[in-house]
């Protein structure tokens, strides 16, 4: 594992952090293609909670069996696998050490009309699965945001106490916002923040539109002159949301459904500082050596390459 | 106790259990006339508590007692029995060693007007009582879902860090679901992952139909041409989504009263690569010669006979 | 103590609990006039909360005096006591070991608009006072009874694995139930039969009228020709709802007033199988010498007198 | 601290408490101007929470300061002080050993819209302060009354086990019962009863007027002709229905204002045969002298005087 | 440290604490360049919670840095620092032992539609990240502020046991309130009074007005002829409130947004017998300079200057 100057002043970001928690994002940062360089790219496969199995693995079948997804991860050189018990279960043991795993505690699905989710995992199972770090998602804006910040607080700290690192997956929703308001870049970079301040250690939020949403927020946005005009502006001010720059943030694949719009992205991303992407359909539903291919240019981009 | 290849094979799918819990699912697997075949049929007795009393048992008042259906499982040759507390408090001791149990965690009743099950025994009810296994009811779609997931993962790691093995029920009901749409194959396929999802080593739902439920599914099932045109193929649909098949997965004997329907729907489990049933009123109900002989049947096609 | 070959028989009924319980269940078997013939005759005093002082006690003012119950108890040779907290601690230390206590642990009150319970005593209160069981009410068909049954398995797990007996008052009332559906003789059956499947050691019903109420059980009633004709066939049906006969079940007194009429219903009781009475309100709000008469007069027609 | 037969006879009643409790039942007992006697004039300064600080202490502001209130109980010779967590707090050290008191854990506000109370203190809070008690405040009638029932249960068995007395005002109020009804006698009686039967040791409750509310009870009155015509009766009647005079009961002032009136309603206290008063308001809102002058007259009158 | 004798007569007011709570007390009044006095000036830097980042820090951007506020609160001279747990774990270690910190325990946020709080960090973490206090909000009014003064109670005890100090932020809102009503004077020496008596060691509330918003209070304070007149009769009425002075209290700002109206306010507060300030958006939201400046300023006139 290459435990570069970059990777050592990031680990530095965590200081109130034990060395348990240290090492496993090390482990993350060290990993696969990126490792050293303080990018990251993660395979989420938690669609099968989200979406049912039809529609997360009939377009790639292979994508049914669980063992899958750790080779997908493990070939293309990704930092981690991230995915709801069963699908960790099915298969920790066949891949131990060879990739870091991220236990995604809870999950929402197709069938539930409530805007929450089940929590199916404890940190007792991420820690006799060997993972490296738990995943937990907040709504914001939800009304079950409140109680999902009190869940988050419960299982992040007993995850940072055992030495555990801690992903949170922030994607505004609820009474307040309307479809545009919930990629907004004001509610995106609310979102990041809100998992910053809850302590989280990597933040996850979707790609944000220049859209405004909260009639408060918007004057704030004109009178400062903050910069959402570009892509990689509104990129730099989530980063700068984030402890100016001091948390570790990803960002999922967005809207666009070809190659070069995702291209395009990463390139903002990269180019406003952001850590990487979170990636899980665009990957598991082609081929898997379109996959890899994709997956080559995205590390590509994010080393520094056009 | 035949530990054969099969089982054996079986027994790698749960490669993060512990040695407690695979010895538990070889007892079950070992049991009756289809030990070592990697198939498998349970007696499930929580009739009484779903319907009551005289429902359950009035047509064959020997079921009255708690003991007849620990003796219907044995002489059957069958592989494990599953009730609520009371029923297996009552004769555990007779039967200790005999036969494995599932004890049932949770129930329904008739007498309700809501969707939920209340919790009635506890893991150090199924460890007092030798039980190989818990056994708990999910209702995905239900209001009380998130909450049923979350007991589940209570009770699900307690057993698995005992040495236990889970066996859940998954019936989808719930405001966006019909009739029709709780048993449609999309439905059936998705509660099966659910419950794959939530950590299950054996997984039980109802025989699923032709219909399509969810409209996001729908499209998904014609865009990729997955075939639920014959109930093998259903069937192998619900295996694929449970894992790629690395996961036991049971049936309930469905709506056919008839004998020759019944056993048909038995082929088509086989055929699509099902574990086996899980059939409680059809037997009990029945007098004993008679439920022996139907069981004998089940058994043979099971094995493999026409 | 007379542990007679009848008291041996149905200990052994409670084959899964350990010698604490069934010492606690032979020391009720045991006690007064029925001690070792398999009947019971139980003082049940939580009047006071379910209706207040004075129309409990004001027609008998020595009953005021919770000594009162436990010398009436005493006197007239019955099996047990039962009620809740203080009641129980007002004399506990007085009659300590003179006869077994049953600590009532939820109570309800007429000034409540709620359907439900309140948990007022624990099972360390039990032990600390000596009692012999917990008692514990469930109302089956209420919108709180699957939190009531998860409240019993937390007390009946406690109270089970600290060697005392657990006896369950189960009063069928809510939403699906009428007036005359709460007597129903398939209604009692089936919450005689719910209560059996909770894990209780002694059952607890009213007595059954001939009403039938659930129309999916009137139709198994007709077609099984289940004799409901009489109250002594209503009697052996509610016995044998509750695994066989292989559980002790109490009958309350009933709405009739007048001795001749309650004295029938304690024949009816004994022919059909029944293990006895809980009687309050009928001996402790008439003069004691009437009640203790009375009370002679049950326990020789449970004997098998006329 | 003078141990009369007189308290040693009241101890006698607590038969089930252990040495700790009955010691500080004893303390209690034995402090001030009625030691020894088996009366009680207890001062409750829980103003602040219900009322806010200027309704309570403006008009004597000397009683903003929390030491105010220990040294009026003290000079007054009053058997305890009962308040909230901070106002013990506040001066509890200084006076340690000097007076017993009691934490009020729990607390209602005017602000609020909801008829439950907050519990705002712990039995550890009560050991670390050195109280003799605990008080708390039940709503019989209202819908929360289960829950503050089940909330008194876990705090009454953690206070008990510590040697702690436990203090129950039983307040009622609810849909059931409208201003008349709150201070009916049945209700009296039967809010006075539940607290016994919920296992306190010393219960308040307010003056009883002569309406009876529910018509159940109403009934029971007139048929057993129990008499409710005079102050005096109906005290005797309240304290008859705990435990026929086997716990220590007191009442508060009562609506009359004037001190003639006040003294009046303390003399049919004390022929009722009530253990004495629990009085704030009257006190602390007066100037000192005034009060002591008051508590004076109070406490003769207790002893046996005009 | 300045253990000063102002500061060691304030340590006896909380005499019921330990000496761990009170050495943290001390650490705080002994901090920066009021130390010694028994003044405060604390930093609060909770906006990114109930704001959201840009709205909070884009008009002075060096505020989305965390340790820009440490270095602020340092460089002024100022008596501690205030944040939820994200921010004081990006730089605890960094300023460990500086300055003290107190960990905001509970936050909202403007994306909520709901009038509560989610607590985002527990005791632990104020322990593992060297915190003198924990700080909590309670919304006074709400149909939340019983299950918050519960939340309170519990994170106070554990707290208190641990050796740190308490700071409760008391915000009235809720169904009874308007807008005015939510400052006017009666309702902040409410809220302020109920800190005390849930065991505040630091009563922070907003600026009262000369408002009278309950009916019954209003009276009161005419009849009793309170002085609410100016702005320093309000102050002293709250510290009255506050156990007659006997509390740390601080303020906030208040809506003068104009620095000679903010620095009018703290000589009223000063005047009126207050604690001092607590000061967040009026300082970090200014460039470095400008804020010291106006720091500087406050200090001086908490000081006793003009």
């Amino acid at each position: 594992m290459r435990i570069t100057e970059r990777v050592r002043g990031i680990l530095d970001w965590y200081e109130s952090d034990n060395p348990g928690t240290k090492a496993n994002l090390a482990r993350i940062l060290g990993q696969g293609e990126l490792g050293g360089t303080g990018k990251l790219v993660i395979l989420p496969v938690d669609q099968g909670f989200e979406h049912g199995p039809a529609r997360s693995f009939a377009a790639n079948p292979a994508g049914y069996d669980p063992r899958y997804h750790f080779e997908l991860a493990i070939e293309a050189g990704l930092s981690a696998y991230a995915a709801p018990l069963g699908m960790i279960e099915a298969a920790a043991a066949t891949y131990a050490g060879v990739i870091p795993t991220i236990l995604k505690m809870n999950s929402s699905n197709s069938l539930s009309t409530i805007k929450d989710q089940a929590v199916t995992a404890s940190v007792s199972d991420a820690l006799r699965l060997g993972c490296s770090a738990i995943g937990f998602t907040i709504y914001p804006g939800s009304e079950y945001c409140f109680a999902q910040l009190e869940e988050l607080r419960e299982l992040a700290t007993q995850a940072k106490s055992a030495g555990l690192a801690v992903v949170v997956w922030s994607y505004p929703r609820g009474p307040l916002l309307d479809k545009a308001g919930e990629t907004a870049v004001d509610i995106c970079a609310y979102a990041a923040h809100m998992a910053a301040l809850a302590g989280a250690h990597i933040i996850k939020v979707k790609p944000p539109t220049a859209h405004l949403s909260l009639e408060a927020a918007r004057k704030v946005y004109l009178e400062q002159n903050i910069d959402i005009s570009t892509a990689r502006a509104r990129y730099a001010h989530i980063v700068q949301s984030c402890f100016a720059g001091r948390r570790l943030v990803v960002f999922s694949g967005g809207e666009s459904r070809d190659l070069p719009g995702l291209l395009e992205e990463v390139r903002a991303i990269r180019d406003g500082g952001g850590t990487g992407c979170i990636i899980g359909r665009n990957t598991f539903q082609r081929p898997k050596a379109e996959a890899l291919e994709m997956l080559r240019q995205i590390i590509a981009i994010l080393k520094g390459g056009v």
